[in-house]
């Protein structure tokens, strides 16, 4: 047990500190907002970061019951009531690459499209075409791009305005935007999703893959702890029944 | 699936929203601590409730990788590091009456310490010895009270003055002030916790006992979130080796 | 953490055992059943005991893709592929009180019958009613009775069958078949459900309250991991949409 | 809703039936072992594959309350005894490809070695020198081989040898143990672990790699299920103190 370290948090009898401020200062001289920015980065943000979190955790905070994430906690929540933890954790776990977790796959794609055209020396544009050729070549979708249910997801206009607005916006939104006209060009139209434009703004203020999935969690666990308390105070428990149609093996005996 | 209702969050194909706030809007007048209150009160906050939110968000997030909600976490992430969702899932099952869920039970003593006082027409002190009494009694701890760490826990008083500055301090500041004060009387010195703390002042805000969970765990996410990421980029999978004493049958034969 | 201590296994560079018997004896004298046994119990079960630990196993196994810990599953599968862990976890979460874990209630309940019997050398039956009257005075639901899809649940008559034939039926099940005779009598037909059928049989095999709700969810993970197999192999991500109906607040603006 | 159907169970009001045999025929006729593989493969097993079943979930059941999974799943039941299922599922979620899951990766890498002969018309032993050389300059470790306690799992001895006394064992025994031989001739002495012996065995079953990950958690959760029973009633609520250094930035203040 002695590899046990961390460059977090630490206490003594009078103090907790996140990565050395004092956590009574943080509660009167920053927010929630500077706090995970603080517990991710080691530093508080300047104005336009904190901006860009905010509208970050807003945009995935809650997209409906029907969302997987939601669906699972209070599908959970029908069954066992013990534990507010365990619906809330049940909600996170549907949280994956196919739901809410694209982000990361998608700041993967654009550090390697970025690096393509720093290597090649080629302009965004062309590397965005070479990534579509080699997603095309192999089959694989391009995380970022397209939607279910939104043509034009509302919320990727408004983030890469703020990006805009805190001169923050590089590398990430021009390549995620060369790749959506590289794709419209070459395979259909697929315009950038709620994942493609936080992974592109996340991108350009120098957060890692990783935190594409975290900050979604985090901002999404504010929606599911909403929906698990509706789902305590207005529905009776086993009230979810879902129909589903058998098609295995008829009756049978054994032997 | 007839029985699948709402009223926190709907989209349509061109928007996102929240108790009927469009999340755009939302992403450029609000922020995280906004729509955190909103999404469980239907209303944005005011001043001085959104500063206390903000405070006790940032007081619970994170108090050090030691703590069961964090190292729970990071155990997990030593043995399972194909889905973040996994670990940090883990982390929140660890939070409970025992860890960081004490805020709920006390929310509802304070409700009925408060109502005591009401309905006996007897000042708070009184109804605070009876209830302390009762616990006495009946053997039962004190939610709120007492820590195995702090002796005074600084996140206490710099809560109570914030609540004080904004005039929210009502009867459950009053009433577990007065508990502190019966208990050190009637049993030992147990100052008020952080859980005692910030339930007395969700208390006075109005928020229900359940939120005396929720709220802990909407903070400490975004600490357990930073521990998986930190577990990710600086230990080795399999890195935590915990020793166990056997205590248990000596070797021997089936039959 | 010098407070770690186990009396169920351990291991050396050449063993593992489990309560003093050596993994690889039980590798070929037993079979996992009795290691579920051994591993509760501390000891190797006898026939009987096997026999109707097998058959609880297999009653609660599967019970269809509706179901909430099955359900559960299948939609955290559909938006996190990335660790089977996940899905099988949230699938987990949704065994409480109220789906699958009514044993453990019952058994408690069925302890509460048989020493209200003998400490006012009573017979089981005015035990029964008198647990009825209760239940009837403080408006509390009685666990182990009732059921939303069976009138008579086929599983219970082949375990008390069991049950018979292995000579283990006692005061367990003589008090639950009491309990449904008073509660036909003070309330309605409440016919003997799985929950309370296997809490009799494992009440007279002198397992503890809580084993009630463990073997529901040991069996139970051999049908979700069924069913989350069947999920990867047979359903594309996210194919599952919950329609939802909206009953909120109208659209509205900030301020 | 109209898009949920299963092959595996289904029931009405008087029968289940997993895989159309009736639950109370396989409550007496069949054992939980017999349930699993059914469920799994849509048939009940011989003779031969039920006693290697049987063997693979007694060799991973537990194997100590130090391991990942079991440590976890106490972690979490120290802060959290409101619902069992809580602490259980986050044992699972500990388990992953580095601990518990590599069965599934093994799997995979024997059908690749398999087919790789089988294509190339050479020996098995041919084919696992150019996967060990595959791995060597991919620098990728092997699934299966190693172990950071046992330098010869004693599990893997006994269940290739009830493979062989079943005749089952086929191309998934030779492969791994040309695999085992090719590794100490180019890198070093990596005997077969129980991950690497479990998926060699049901590789020649006809299982797929997914099951080498499901067959685990079943078989484990039968042990996560006693160390959290021994949990609650061995030790008190959060008596787990992980003793954490912290090298972070020293204290300092804001601005």
């Amino acid at each position: 047990m002695d590899n046990w370290r961390t460059a977090i948090a630490t206490s003594d009898d009078a103090h907790i500190w996140i990565h050395g401020y004092d956590v009574t200062e943080l509660m009167t001289q920053a927010d929630f907002t500077d706090t995970i920015f603080l517990l991710h980065r080691g530093r508080l943000p300047n104005f336009g970061e904190k901006r860009i979190l905010n509208a970050i955790l807003i945009a995935v905070a809650d997209h409906g019951a029907g969302a997987p994430s939601c669906a699972t906690a209070r599908l959970a929540a029908s069954g066992n009531r013990q534990s507010p933890s365990a619906a809330i954790a049940a909600g996170i776990l549907a949280i994956g690459d196919e739901h809410g977790g694209a982000g990361s796959a998608c700041m993967e794609l654009i550090a390697v499209g970025v690096d393509l055209a720093k290597k090649h020396a080629i302009s965004i544009e062309d590397a965005a075409r070479r990534v579509v050729d080699d997603a095309v070549a192999n089959k694989k979708r391009l995380p970022g791009l397209g939607h279910r249910v939104h043509s034009t997801d509302p919320r990727k206009a408004m983030l890469f305005q703020l990006a805009d607005d805190a001169h923050v916006a590089g590398g990430g939104v021009a390549f995620i935007s060369a790749l959506e006209r590289a794709a419209a060009e070459k395979i259909k139209a697929l315009p950038i999703n709620i994942d493609g434009a936080l992974a592109a703004v996340l991108y350009d203020l120098g957060f890692s893959p990783l935190f594409g999935k975290l900050i979604f969690i985090i901002g999404r666990v504010a929606g599911i702890t909403a929906e698990v308390a509706e789902e305590y105070a207005r529905e009776r428990p086993m009230r979810i029944r879902i129909p589903v149609a058998y098609d295995g093996a008829p009756p049978r005996k054994i032997g």
